[in-house]
């Protein structure tokens, strides 16, 4: 999140028929050798800050495009890109909406991709987000998402989060 | 919507197999006893003026985070928030589109939402928006709500609006 | 998209069990003769331009509303209009993601509408983007559209793109 300078995103599919493992690397902040994934679009116009973010204010807006992973490691295989937005909605709690999609570029999923559209109350142990669409393997795929926090480097501010995929109708 | 100061929203939720009921109340601008719950954080480039709304123009983006009441009524008890965003995206007419989580936080519905994705043509007497997801209660609930202007305060810009919930597959 | 000064968008419904055929006209830049049916509403903030593309960065954010029409040809009878938004949200690649609505106002589709959300990778031949939503006689529909360049001008930038929709459980 906007707090969050480099964060390591793990991305777990468990589908209720197949499972797979993915890992996200979200870097807000660029250096010479990674450049920012994130990048702030709009400003919300609230001059109260959030609990928990001073940074963050109800109405800013990021897009992403996260590398995926198989593993939590940054060294891990890539398999794809999370790609999408969120926005912090919420006047009163550290809360965004993911617009994402993940979208495999090898692994077993190479060239499907999942559309996730759910709420993500960060301090939250488990958050659940809803998948609204997917294509090629992932065509007509229904199912859910729980998120997770792995690990956190309050230094670099590196995270590790999960994310277990429970889908139906896959191919 | 964008001139509408302080709008009060009532939510009914008709599920085809139950029944709830809620309410939305909006504040554009804020006053000392009533933070704003919609700000801008986009504009569109186009100078011609919607029809009905000279201050809304193509492309204007708002995000909002509405408290949710049981009733129309501003003191009615509260059952959670309504948060997202809506686009204007039509150069001819006053429409919007909503990307919307209906978020209980109390009541039968505590820890479970809804996410809408529609288009409200806001001068119409009725408006359908398509549900895309749920969470928790409403996980894998398939439907569509019928939004309806319940009454409108010129002096105010206070409105009241109700949506009925036509919800499948809820748990 | 951001380089296409004003496209002209075939579009085609080929339900699974109904056939529909739409066009979607796209202007970027207005003419006395052709609003800009495409505004700018985010800049993305990363310095490095998009391949293919250099006018187009990682964040940037449209707005449309598009004329659609029965067929490729601009003077084909109008149809209905294409609104939503799309995000440039690849760091590596010219690829947007659509959040779109099919909105017909006349033939046989007239007061419903389809909601899209999927990602385009526009230089591929061939893209698939989900169906998340509809109303009225796509009500509770399902399916994908898949989205092919059917022409490009590069003097006028004029583009025709076909989409062609495969639905079900439509009215």
């Amino acid at each position: 999140m906007a707090n969050i300078k480099c964060c390591i995103v793990q991305l777990q599919l468990l589908a209720l028929i197949s499972v797979a493992l993915a890992a996200m690397h979200e870097t807000v902040a660029a250096s010479p050798w990674s450049p920012a994934t994130v990048v702030p679009v709009a400003r919300g116009t609230t001059s109260t800050p959030l609990p928990g973010d001073p940074n963050t204010r109800f109405g800013d807006m990021y897009v992403i495009d996260d590398p995926l992973t198989e593993g939590p490691s940054a060294t891990s295989p890539a398999v794809g890109r999370a790609q999408g937005f969120y926005l912090f909605l919420s006047q009163h709690e550290l809360a965004a909406m993911h617009y994402l999609s993940l979208v495999f570029t090898a692994g077993r999923y190479n060239g499907s991709y999942i559309v996730i559209q759910g709420r993500d109350t960060i301090p939250a142990k488990v958050r659940e987000l809803p998948v609204v669409g997917g294509v090629g393997r992932f065509r007509g795929a229904t199912g859910y998402g729980l998120l997770r926090m792995h690990s956190f480097d309050s230094t670099t501010k590196n995270a590790v989060l999960k994310i277990d995929m429970y889908l139906n109708n896959m191919k």
